[in-house]
């Protein structure tokens, strides 16, 4: 009689979950498991960052803030662009999110309209598109591989522009692949949509977690780019649930009136939090933290390809691999299943990320210690022997 | 050339805010303002549920949850519909969200297609059909008025029921009005929309602020009702944005997709803390905080009444007076706008709750104390006469 709506047939789970709740019963059983799947960082939360939640809670902060944030955390985060990047911003333009999934929603529903396309890359975050069709928007899922760095350019944006895309989401670096686009490309990207009467919208939740060269924000190439941004992931925030928007000024009013009714508001007591995080206190302690994934990275590439794993291109960002195991024979998904089964090892199929190369590809996120990486390299190559 | 949004032109935003900034810009300028607009209790968090944030903080507690919550959490919640209301929940049914905003979306993004009609009462809270908005779902408003408590019943659903509409979305208390469907009513409802093959929808989040009497939640009628409820208002949570959905069992999988890619989770800490809004040992603090809240209505009712605001049905629920300002001559945001300068009484207009009668009504929330309460009546009482 009744059933869920249509939507639902076009929005897949986490496979990624599944893996999660079959490694957890595998170790409820005994079994020592290495946690390569989930893609959040395994650290916790800085010292000074729960310490000044602790004091918003001991001073009662426990009530709604206004929908796009508390003003001098607005504020916070407009300095932290004019010292990080040295891109000038008002603080008007920053919408406070709950976490970069609200602010991808409002900055979705604030731009396109039912039947608008948006290009996407794939493999890229498999949200992106879900949100897209929830909204009725068309996600427009575009082939990247080694050749372009599995990014954008110019040339892909041209080639596959129709009479209905309203716009490109890039994530920068990307997720799974953790790749960079460089800021020459970056600058053809912006042009092109531009030029087509587009929007640009640039996920940089993973901007701070660029290894081996300085890369600007997409917001210094004009006042048009939207950039979504987080404190879950160099910040190591996750479970607070909090992220940014920086907006084009004419749409601040759109996202406020957006969050006002979809969310109310960010949590507050992470609002308060995040003071913390931005300070230059701070800083040290969260460097030292991508510094050891800097050094855990160095480690687990070259390994991977010793093993046999491909990954033509060197991901310069964020704590992803995104490993090529075909020459293991069958289907990413058998693979992920019997690595986990037989070694311990978990990881996420590349089905989740990929419509393309999905099948090929496997995620390992380097969010375990060097000890454990080292560990899981040892079953594994034992395994593929 | 870029334009926002088709969806934009059909979304408001809260007229209450607009108050609330000109309420704050007066007390910057020294006046005394007492503050009767905002949809928020004026009640810190309760200390036991802030010392379990805090000790959650202290323990780590800040990675993601599962999509859905932490187990214990909605076994908590499952157990709470037992002991509150004889109602035996399976904990799967339960899915903790964003806070309700996080699960009406959750909700109609699961049940509604494009184009599909939801029955809504106006006057209503104006988000709902903001989220059916967002979903390109119709959102049909039925004008109720103090002939039916301002609330649906089997013959308004009978006699609005369209060959497009899946469902009927009502609040028990309602925002703005207070009222309070009884039993016999909410189970012909649920009757009429069960005939028609449509979902109900029940919102649940001023449930336990209801004063006068006992009332089943709408879960006994049937394992098919979708209750929706929130942790920020008899909980006294608003900041820390949790709620919860009680679906049927079919839809949870439903649900789950689309919270790991909508939302990926409720925040951690809310969810610790949670845990001890729902211990038996917080009741009493939460039952003293219901006790004044029922004094406050006791007393500024029969005072507006006295003032000439028109109120023909005592509102049962809620922390809310929707009450006619027409003999006042007008139109209600002038109304507003005037009692705010002329007597520094913050209320809401009508317009942000209300298509049909918005103009002729403003609401009172009673969150600000007696003395207060005492203050604004005898303001009003000057400025009226």
């Amino acid at each position: 009689m009744r059933s869920e709506a249509e939507r639902l047939k076009d929005i897949e789970p986490f496979r990624v979950m599944a893996i999660l709740a079959r490694a957890r019963a595998l170790e409820a059983e005994g079994r020592d498991i290495i946690h390569l799947e989930v893609g959040e960082p395994d650290f916790a939360t800085p010292e000074p960052i729960v310490q000044a939640g602790i004091a918003a809670l001991q001073a009662g902060h426990t009530h709604y803030t206004p929908a796009l944030g508390l003003p001098v955390l607005r504020e916070a985060i407009a300095r932290y662009y004019g010292e990080r990047y040295g891109v000038d911003l008002a603080a008007e333009r920053i919408a406070v999110t709950p976490g970069a999934s609200g602010g991808l929603l409002l900055a979705m529903a604030a731009l396109f309209n039912p039947g608008d396309e948006v290009l996407l890359a794939d493999p890229g975050y498999p949200c992106n598109r879900h949100f897209a069709r929830v909204l009725e928007v068309k996600a427009k899922s575009i082939p990247v591989g080694p050749d372009t760095d599995y990014q954008f350019n110019a040339e892909l944006v041209a080639k596959n522009w129709g009479s209905n895309t309203r716009g490109v989401l890039l994530a920068n670096p990307a997720n799974p692949t953790g790749s960079v686009i460089d800021a020459t490309t970056l600058r053809g990207i912006h042009q092109a949509v531009r030029e087509r009467g587009g929007w640009l919208l640039v996920d940089e939740i993973y901007h701070e977690l660029i290894y081996d060269r300085a890369e600007p924000t997409a917001l210094g190439l004009g006042d048009d780019v939207i950039v979504i941004n987080s404190f879950s992931k160099y910040f190591l925030m996750t479970g607070w649930r909090l992220g940014w928007l920086v907006l084009p000024q004419a749409l601040v009013p759109a996202v406020d009136k957006l969050a006002q009714n979809l969310f109310l508001a960010a949590p507050t007591l992470a609002q308060h939090a995040a003071l913390a995080a931005l300070a230059p206190t701070t800083r040290p302690l969260l460097e030292a933290r991508k510094a050891e994934l800097k050094a855990r990275r160095d480690y687990l590439l070259p390994e991977l390809r010793r093993l046999g794993f491909g990954m033509p291109v060197e991901p310069a960002g964020a704590f992803y691999l995104y490993a090529d195991c075909s020459r293991f024979g069958g289907d990413s998904e058998i693979f992920v299943e019997r690595l986990l089964l037989e070694t311990g090892v978990a990881v996420t199929p590349g089905t989740d990320f990929a419509m393309a190369d999905g099948r090929r590809h496997v995620r390992f996120a380097y969010t375990a210690e060097l000890s454990r990486l080292r560990e899981a390299v040892d079953r594994m190559e034992v395994w593929l022997r």
